[in-house]
């Protein structure tokens, strides 16, 4: 681990850290400290007070931070469900007690600050998984995030209603439930949960399983089902395949892909667009206008979200009467200093992602992904030369190998093209030093001119 | 071209092909035939009889085909607008004619099925128009589908109600402003159109500029202008930037992107999720219903979708009463008979897309673009070794050369690795004839264990 930090979480948050920790680095030790709802720590000069908040998991905590220059209010991931899964809405009462004490700044979730209204309530979907479960004649495979906690709760509870048993499969999933269990964040009873083996041999109307890959993941039991590369089972006709999510901004074209696959396969698909089996875990427009009004903080301080989605917080704040010089929009990296309980912008600090790749962190960076985004889009074409060692001359044929360019085919006659153009640069360089360059030019160029494409050129010349 | 098929289209749709071609590829001559809503003509056995539908582009029309087997009809793109910007509602008395004649099959646009209710009126964007130019303290920019001619009458009428003037600018919007102004589909006084180079130097509250790359297209206007590569202009602080238009399913990332950049540079900008600034062209559920009981058809075959889509516009079928098998869902390239008045599937033929890259059409296939996948995902590695050519034995040290695989000094421990197994693999071999081969396995094998990737691995060996 590169830092040893503290780290503070509620009991679920830490079950999940460390089951993924025990997964992708085992044996490593996190300084884990597990806080509750009410609890106040003190670290240094900050007294944090953990206050509850709903979102699509249970125990989510937003943060009242009280600082020597005033108190500073962030909300977290919330919404404001008045009837969550778990009965626990969000800490109003807190948040009025903040406003009593006065808030310098509030932090404010504004993922979905683009979203009119107000974000409806994890209960309405009770009512269309019944609906799902009623009409399904044989199996029901429902995907979600696997963090989803709230979720198991009511595919599991809308099993019971319709007389199936529950299966879970893929790795994050049957994790999370039982973390889940055991904390006591779930309450389902044993004789409900079937193994996904038993559930494979039971009548298809009394099963339900619930799988990874709402997001489309070709690695995922969805993504594989759609591939049908799974192996424990596949996609049966008479199948109805729910998925209770929303794709991440970018990921609608494999979400929609799979979907699509999985219709091919013989199943009925049900996602968000075609019935209510998923709501945002996020507040909308007039619950962050509510917020901002409970909370009646000095300055604001839009995140979590892209720019435009900060962008469209930071109007909601001015529209309740916040001075549009009380609102800062800044990205990640800013910092924001407070002195004498005025809010001004302090440095840029370097900060940004950290590319996770195959079993690398941090050993990719944006310069290899921009050569990845040149390679997928033009491919790569490969020129070999061998070169008489004696008089400079060209020995044997030019060798050209290409991947992802063109169909060879229609690439014959480039191909011809190119090998001419070849043997005119190496006679007249008459094997002077910088002939990979000029070769490098030569083909470069030529392509170009044929093709309008731009694919990366590796020129090998040997001496011989 | 590689068909010489005579093409028949309305008077717009004539002067968009004409100019596309005369763009794409100068000297072509297509068989075009001028048609109008209500025409009739005869080819080989099918009377064809156009009828007038409402969609994004003036001028639409849907296809009554008389056939031996019986009428078929297909609805083109539609929506079923009654306050059409060209006041000439979707033709609901031929649709009913058809009816009374009897309806052997429908075909069906489904782009829309799964969005519930009716499709807004491009009315409705009237007055966000208004409300944009309204408040925009300087120069408001607005981007569209250079097709979406609708849009352009539109956003001049709106600019004169604002007492602005309308450059276009971007190739397309500038052509597509042409044809349509010259064939009388816009009404645009000329005193209101000025020059993009005109516009640049009168006060920015007097200007709308209609710009291309509403898709967020890296070449358009807006793309770059959210890149800070536009040649004649940059956004300026204070410019109102509208998206009137929608992201076609897996554009939304860089559609955002571009949204993000433009209010990075400065920007406000209004898309589709925060103000009505764009409506769909396509009918949603309660237009497909009641376009189903206005002609009646025996048999459905939903079209213009993808799949989910299709399945869903099936569903709406079976929900106003069609038999569930006298609804195909179909995939491009299913041959579907009549026989006798009954519907039944023929053979399948193949049939795809055909892509465009570069200057080259249809010289990439599936297989090249599974090839880019992989190079884009993974990246590429080369080994270059030479053996000499008397003992089999390592000559210099391997050259290993990668792109968009890992970062150098990340690479470095297992560059070192690799090296070893290498040289072990070459004395091993003792010069025999699959050493390329044998090379291939080792650097695959033990590139696939350090960093569990697949780059695409090139090896050249050299006998010296």
């Amino acid at each position: 681990m590169k830092f040893q930090a503290p780290i503070y979480a509620t009991p679920l948050t830490c079950g999940l850290i460390e089951g993924k920790l025990k997964r992708n680095s085992p044996g490593t030790k996190a300084d884990l400290n597990r806080v509750n709802a009410g609890d106040k720590i003190q670290l240094g000069a900050f007294s944090i007070e953990f206050f509850h908040v709903c979102h699509s998991i249970p125990d989510s905590v937003g943060l009242g931070i009280e600082t020597p220059g005033g108190l500073i209010v962030h909300t977290s991931d919330y919404k404001l469900d008045h009837t969550p899964v778990d009965n626990w809405p969000t800490d109003y009462a807190k948040l009025a007690d903040f406003a009593n004490r006065g808030v310098l700044a509030l932090l404010s979730d504004s993922t979905n600050s683009t979203q009119p209204g107000w974000t409806k309530s994890e209960r309405v979907i009770d009512a269309a998984l019944d609906k799902v479960m009623q009409e399904a004649e044989g199996r029901v495979l429902v995907a979600t995030f696997a963090s989803l906690i709230s979720r198991m709760q009511q595919v599991a509870d809308a099993a019971q209603r319709h007389g199936r048993k529950i299966a879970f499969t893929g790795r994050s999933m049957v994790d999370n439930f039982k973390i889940a269990s055991e904390l006591g964040y779930v309450n389902i009873p044993d004789r409900l949960v079937v193994s996904m083996e038993k559930s494979l041999s039971m009548p298809d109307n009394q099963v339900v399983l619930m799988v990874t890959g709402s997001q489309g993941e070709p690695r995922s039991i969805l993504g594989r089902l759609a591939n049908g590369t799974n192996r424990k089972f596949d996609v049966r006709e008479g199948d109805t395949i729910v998925l209770s999510s929303h794709p991440i901004p970018g990921n609608e074209e494999s979400v929609y892909r799979t979907i699509n696959n999985l219709f091919r396969r013989g199943a009925n698909v049900i996602y968000e667009s075609i019935a209510p089996v998923h709501v945002s875990g996020h507040a909308s427009e007039e619950e962050i206008k509510l917020l901002l009004n409970l909370v009646q903080p000095k300055y604001v301080i839009p995140m979590h979200g892209e720019l435009r989605m900060l962008k469209q917080a930071a109007k909601l704040a001015e529209q309740v009467g916040i001075a549009k010089d009380h609102i800062e929009v800044v990205e990640n990296g800013q910092v924001i200093e407070f002195v004498n309980g005025e809010m001004r912008l302090g440095k840029r600090l370097p900060g940004g992602y950290i590319f996770v790749d195959g079993s690398g962190v941090g050993d990719v960076d944006q310069d290899i992904v921009r050569e990845r985004d040149t390679l997928g889009r033009d491919g790569v074409l490969m020129v070999r030369v061998d070169v008489d060692e004696r008089n400079g001359q060209l020995k044997g044929e030019p060798v050209i190998t290409t991947r992802g360019f063109m169909l060879e085919d229609e690439f014959d006659s480039i191909h011809k093209g190119l090998k001419n153009r070849l043997k005119a640069t190496v006679k007249k360089s008459n094997g002077n030093g910088s002939l990979e360059k000029e070769i490098l030019g030569t083909v470069k160029s030529y392509i170009f001119s044929e093709t309008k494409r731009n694919p990366y050129i590796f020129v090998a010349t040997n001496r011989k």
